[in-house]
């Protein structure tokens, strides 16, 4: 049986999207609810992956195909491809199964050719128009099929208006566009080594031909990665009959939103342009107007949208995003898919809609991307810090975002491997500078509106933007950007407000986000859902009250040598690092000792009712101590610049001695952690005293206090043993046999050493909770020093897909994964009731978090603005978990 | 029930060891056989675990059940314990399970106070022999049981020789013992705070308490640890009527082993004392006869012993080490056990066993320590350096040692811990010396025979000896050594040959050993019972062929990079590191490929027929750059001090630029292995290609080769596919179609990242073979990093028996063995015929090629030298390990 290769839109649904991808889906969907689709059909993508596996060769049967479903179009249309009576012509549209914004190729006005175009301008009446369609063919052919550079035809577009002395594209003449035709046919002669095909099959089938090709450009790969988008689903191609929006002024194309997808309102959001076709609108040449304006221009197009608007979002349960033409006061649509959105709006629409009864609240929390939380949650610019407006542009996708100038992606790319961050500010912006896009903090365009490119892929990256800025200069050629006088260069600090749309000279302060109304809903919803804990790393008791804030259930990890490195404190702790007697360091530690107590006890008390994980001291002493270095050259100077009196030169002797005897090759696998604490016990006992002195303090103000403390690097369980009954016997020494009862403290242990997890059943007999440190339980696992690997091997391997993420910010499963399900099951075989957690910056990855409620964890802990995206990924994986009956009944719900 | 705690000789037996000690379960053996053995009973080791548990206090049962006990001995000898007419003396041992030597201590002549003194004075008609004894329980009472300083006595000993002007013990007469023995009672008054017990009963539960809490003294717990015996095994006590060596002329006492132990020759070795008691011959003090001449002196006992040596020795299936007592020349036996010997010996001595149908092959097998054949097959001085002999004492364990010379047990370990090899020289070696025996690379003592504290201990070391050395004057105050004029200070360089018993002044060259006949007959029994191969790791043609010579299987590791470190080799690699483009870098390659093909082509050719296992480029490439510290100095002396022109001042500071760049903060987990191969293409296909170029060369001179390319430090499958497939175009190329499938060339990889062994199933579809290196392996599952933590946490962590052994030395079976076990299972369950092997320094550790026997690897590699080793301990690794009713049929074909 021959495979069918061809769907006419009446043959496809929505539920088709895998074979007829979302564009296709969705126009087969659309024809059958009566809407006011042109009629065309979808290429499958399986004739996608049949075409690569066949060598890139067109099968012979989707030819057949693809021009029997013509036929039938002829027949539906009444039109004929490549009369010169009554032409057909169709646009051939990439369409992906994930939806690719700006990644695929177009093709328009397909089926002109010299012959035809006469047949367009007779049935038209119109040659300027049909001339500017036949040319907009031949560009488009030119650089999308055949590979042309796109300047070689915008230059003779500029030279021709020039020669004509004409501003715009639509005060050139029939004439003018014939002679530039002329010139384009030449220009591809010379350049693609071919003619312009005459023939209207040959245009089609290079079309589909280059379609599919373009799965495999560059861009289209960068897109598919950063969104984990498979490289296998290939896309499907959608053949259709061409509406015109540029035949004159009751025509018009534009984009509609179904809502505002910057801020969830409940309002129709988009724009047009009069007497203009589609790739008008996206590319930003010229400023739409406000779709508002629609109302006034063209009212019954207008109420048409409108209803066929709520009629989508009803159908498809989610915001779209329309494309649509008018023709002759006649209303197209020509696509329709899920809205992208910024996080902010993403959480009013899922909010609103559950409340219009549209959507469940499991439905609601699936719609949003944990991911983009955490932006929403950091940005915001300190008003009072703002004195000086450069500009205001259009606040294309909210937050704000602090960084240094530059003009080119590629710069912005390299920079940010430098850890600088980088704002990109560009005319307007390409698919070909997504790269420049995905480095930058913020992006900021002079040219475009809100659906232009850069606003689109900016909102989808949850990234700040500001975009058609015009009041400012942008040159990439002396690579400065001007406003007014004043002139901003390559690497100077620019802040960007994403909200209001301004663009602010300097680095201006960043304040918290509010906590908005539909996001408190949401949590409060997620709280409902999820089962897996959620708790914060905080080091200090600001921290703490910010986590507490956000919603945080414990403190998973208070690491206790940030307290260390306070500018008061760094010389008493070189002090007693540098002691050279036991007695030395012990006084050092009794200096130590009051600030570590007056820390824990303040952190006790904000967190009262829930627990907080102190962990003992863990990165190596030299981490302390001044660098070697630059020790080095200063008694270079001292030696040889007559720098410093004689003792002050012994002082740096001596102290590059000590730093030497504590250098160690791989500090990463040498003496900290733990093993600091097995020899030199001073240094735990006198965090330990601190800590029950602190809960003592507590206890006896009736503050509840649930102090856990946790052993850093534990590998083999005689540590745990050892170091657990000295936490046991200080206890009893601080609060005594009673009050260390009451207490109730816990003694855990990180799992970070893989041999901690092969061995977790013995672990388990001296421990009462397990804190998986999955940021070390990754580098000893996958054998990666993170300070190396991420600026040097990782990022090769990754460009070459020989890993799936950054494992650091992704959770290896298949590997460190693996680990901790073989720790909490042998464990919990030990100890039933072990409490379990992560504490590496995996805990706020909502994919990680995912894996962690699936191993069946107590809780994550991560940074304190990331928690409601914690708490969002948590109810997510509960959601997407649940086991299969639980689901059934949930569906039986939502119906 | 009462438990029984005291068994008399006459109720135990040889199968009751572990209950009655090694020493008990002997003596009674030996009352059963008829032997002549003084009556007596003996504690168990279940009486002191009872004792410890109630709080080192004596338990009621066992005081009643010795003093019964007590009475049947009176009854037998017809003595009286504390009588004045006919007392009973008894001596009090210790007895452990595992045998000690030296470690526990021992009471003789109990019984003894001032009144039955006097009986035994008339009993003998000998007052000096009465006081005698008298005056030693008093000392050894002081010294064992009240723990006063041994010197105290020995200094007033000393005293009352000088007073009476005489040299020898035996020219004191009774009334100098009186005054002495009343000069140690007001020592013990003074010293310990209460009077020498004269009530004998005191005296022997005192005693037995003491031999008790001697389980616990330090010298027994290093030695514990150095043999891996438990804590919790305990002691016995054993309590035996005296017998008297030195009663006059015709008494004596010695020590005999049934065969050479130090050659395995099948004659009686031994040393005896006429008018002694056991303790002068084992202390060393005076130096003691040969057996031989005891044929001359009592023939009628010697013969006696003759017979009961052979006896014992047929009984025992092995070599025995007996003491015994001639008192007015009749024998008494005291003690057998199995006697410790050095490699060589044992090796014979189980040969011989065989041959004379004592022992089946499997049981000779088992006989040998594997750990002390290394020894063995490294020692040897190279005759022609030496030129002159500082002095010769007695060859008490042979193998040459090298290293400076220290006088203290302390020194010897500080300088052990500094990496220096150091020779320990002593006048005479005690139990409390272990440590510094331990640290040592070879004994030398200027006092004591072939039975001395340092010769037994060397021994069972399997650590070169020379003792008794008289010739020279070891001063421990000037903390020199003198022979004749020469003076060897603490520093000198010393070599010793304990084959032969030369001190040598200087550094004599070690060379190899040679295989003797037994060593070869037992390792050919090893090859029949083994089934683990053993490979070697190999780097060059010389050490292959060392490897052949030695009965490698194949290589198991050809490390590509120590090819790279020659000098000539090393400025073109230089230049290859710091090219500063791909083709620079391809321009140094192309020099370094024919030197490594010509390196490739002659190991394969030495290989012939036998798999070499190759692997490509691991280290971080800075290791082969200079060093930062050193360029930055060179920089400082060029720029204050005028060293070097402009020209070479810049270079270096592009070498400083360049090694920076290439710093890693942990470069154990930095770009290394594999990772280098993926991002520095070019350098393993320079590898690959250099490798079956060789390949070529060899297959075209009808050389079978079995090439197997070894990729290391592979952490995803994805690394090992990409290389794979890199390493089949690169042969297809340099061989051809149909010469690279005649080649059946292999390509696994290292599994030395944990995540491997956790992918082990993904790893191995492109893997032809896994080798375990297990020094990685070991680092990153532990977290350790081997070059900080050996020198920094892990030494305080094996003294506090954190860490059971070195992990780096005796595989860690838990954590790191977990993880082979899995990727072992994981892998053959995607392959079933995957080749396994280790090629980690485990490979050469006995205790670990058990665990890789039964792990089911299919080979092992280590270096050359230790290939009879682990030969021998893969057999006993099969032995051991096969399963039960296998060991039956053996047992019975042993029968």
């Amino acid at each position: 049986m021959t495979q069918k290769y061809v769907y006419s839109f009446a043959e496809g649904g929505a539920d088709m999207r895998t074979l007829l991808g979302g564009k296709g889906a969705n126009l087969a969907e659309m024809t059958r609810a009566h809407l006011p689709v042109p009629p065309g059909f979808t290429i499958t993508t399986e004739a996608c992956h049949t075409y690569f596996r066949i060598g890139s060769r067109m099968p012979v049967e989707l030819e057949q195909q693809y021009t029997a479903a013509l036929n039938r179009l002829e027949q539906q249309t009444e039109q004929t491809f490549g009369s010169e009576d009554k032409p057909l012509l169709v646009s051939v549209r990439s369409g992906s199964v994930t939806s690719m914004p700006g990644m695929m190729d177009t093709i328009l006005n397909l089926g002109l050719n010299d012959a035809t175009v006469r047949g367009l301008a007779k049935l038209t009446g119109n040659d300027r128009f049909a001339y500017d369609c036949y040319r907009r063919l031949v560009q488009m052919f030119g650089s999308v099929v055949l590979g042309i550079d796109g300047s070689e035809f915008e230059t003779r577009l500029h030279r021709l208006k020039s020669r004509l002395n004409v501003e715009q594209d639509s005060d050139v003449t029939a004439e003018g566009w014939q002679s530039l035709i002329e010139d384009f046919k030449d220009c591809i002669g010379r350049r693609a080594g071919r003619e312009f095909p005459q023939n209207v099959c040959d245009q089609l089938r290079m079309a589909v031909e280059a379609v599919f090709k373009s799965w495999h450009n560059p861009r289209a790969r960068v897109y598919r990665k950063l969104n984990r988008i498979p490289d296998s689903q290939g896309t499907a191609v959608n053949v259709q009959s061409m509406v015109f929006g540029n035949m004159g002024e009751d025509c018009g194309t534009g984009v509609l939103f179904t809502r505002n997808p910057a801020t969830g309102e409940d309002m129709l959001f988009g724009e047009y342009l009069i007497n203009a076709q589609g790739e008008d609108v996206v590319a930003g040449i010229r400023t739409p107007l406000p779709i508002e304006t629609l109302k006034h221009s063209m009212p019954v197009v207008f109420e048409q949208l409108a209803a066929a608007a709520k009629q989508l979002e009803r159908h498809y349960k989610d915001m779209q995003d329309i494309e649509f033409t008018v023709q002759n006061n006649r209303l197209y649509l020509l696509q329709t898919r899920g809205g992208k959105r910024n996080a902010q709006a993403a959480l009013k629409i899922a909010v609103d809609l559950v409340k219009e009864n549209v959507l469940a609240k499991q439905e609601a929390l699936m719609r949003i991307e944990a991911a983009h939380l955490d932006q929403l949650l950091h940005r915001g610019l300190k008003e009072e810090a703002v004195k000086s407006v450069l500009a205001t542009g259009l606040a294309a996708s909210p937050g704000a975002a602090v960084g240094q100038i530059v003009f080119h992606p590629d710069k912005a790319v390299e920079w940010r491997k430098q850890g600088k961050r980088v704002i990109l500010a560009r005319p307007e912006t390409t698919p070909e500078d997504i790269q420049g896009l995905i480095a930058a903090e913020g992006i900021l365009t002079s040219r475009g509106g809100l659906t232009s490119h850069a606003a689109v892929v900016a909102r989808g990256m949850g990234k700040p933007c500001v975009c058609g800025c015009e009041s400012l200069r942008i040159s990439l050629e002396d690579q400065t950007m001007t406003a007014g006088d004043a002139v901003i260069r390559e690497g100077d600090w620019v802040t960007l407000d994403g909200a209001t749309g301004r663009v602010i000279a300097g680095e201006i302060p960043v304040s918290e986000a509010v906590m908005t109304e539909e996001l408190s809903q949401m949590l409060a919803w997620a709280d409902e859902l999820r089962t897996l804990k959620v708790y914060a790393n905080a080091d200090n008791p600001q921290d703490a009250e910010t986590a507490r804030r956000f919603g945080a259930q414990g403190i998973g990890l208070c690491r206790t040598e940030h307290m260390f490195f306070s500018p008061q404190r760094l010389p008493i702790v070189r002090e007693m690092i540098l002691a050279e007697s036991r007695e030395a360091r012990q006084a050092s530690l009794a200096k130590l000792l009051p600030m570590q107590e007056a820390d824990f006890r303040d952190m006790l008390a904000v967190m009262e009712g829930l627990p907080v994980t102190i962990r003992l001291l863990d990165p190596p002493l030299h981490e302390f101590l001044p660098n070697l270095e630059e020790l080095q050259q200063k008694l270079v100077r001292m030696t040889y610049e007559q720098e410093g009196t004689g003792d002050e030169q012994a002082e740096v002797k001596r102290m590059i001695r000590q730093v030497r005897s504590l250098h160690e090759a791989n500090p990463m696998l040498g003496q900290r952690g733990c093993r600091l604490g097995i020899v030199y016990p001073e240094i735990y006992d006198m965090q330990v005293e601190a800590v029950f002195r602190a809960v003592s303090a507590c206890m006896d103000k009736g503050i509840d206090v649930q102090p856990e403390i946790m052993i850093p690097l534990v590998g083999h369980a005689s540590e745990l043993k050892l170091l657990r009954e000295m936490v046991d016997r200080i206890a009893e020494q601080v609060l005594g046999k009673d009050k260390s009862r009451d207490c109730r403290y816990k003694v855990g242990t990180m799992i970070e050493v893989p041999r901690a997890a092969l061995t977790a059943h013995q672990i388990a007999v001296h421990s009462d909770f397990f804190s998986f440190g999955t940021n070390d339980l990754t580098q000893m696992t996958l054998g990666y020093s993170r300070d190396d690997a991420e600026n040097k091997f990782m990022a090769h391997y990754m460009d070459r897909e020989l890993l799936p993420n950054n494992p650091f910010q992704v959770l290896d499963t298949e590997g460190v994964g693996r680990l901790i399900d073989m720790a909490v099951s042998q464990g919990r075989a030990v100890k039933s009731k072990l409490k379990t957690g992560v504490c590496g910056e995996h805990g706020g990855d909502p994919e990680s978090i995912a894996f962690c409620h699936g191993a069946g964890l107590d809780y994550i802990s991560c940074s304190p603005y990331r928690i409601p995206l914690a708490r969002i990924a948590a109810a997510q994986a509960a959601v997407q978990q649940q086991p299969a009956e639980q689901e059934e009944q949930t569906a039986a719900l939502v119906v």
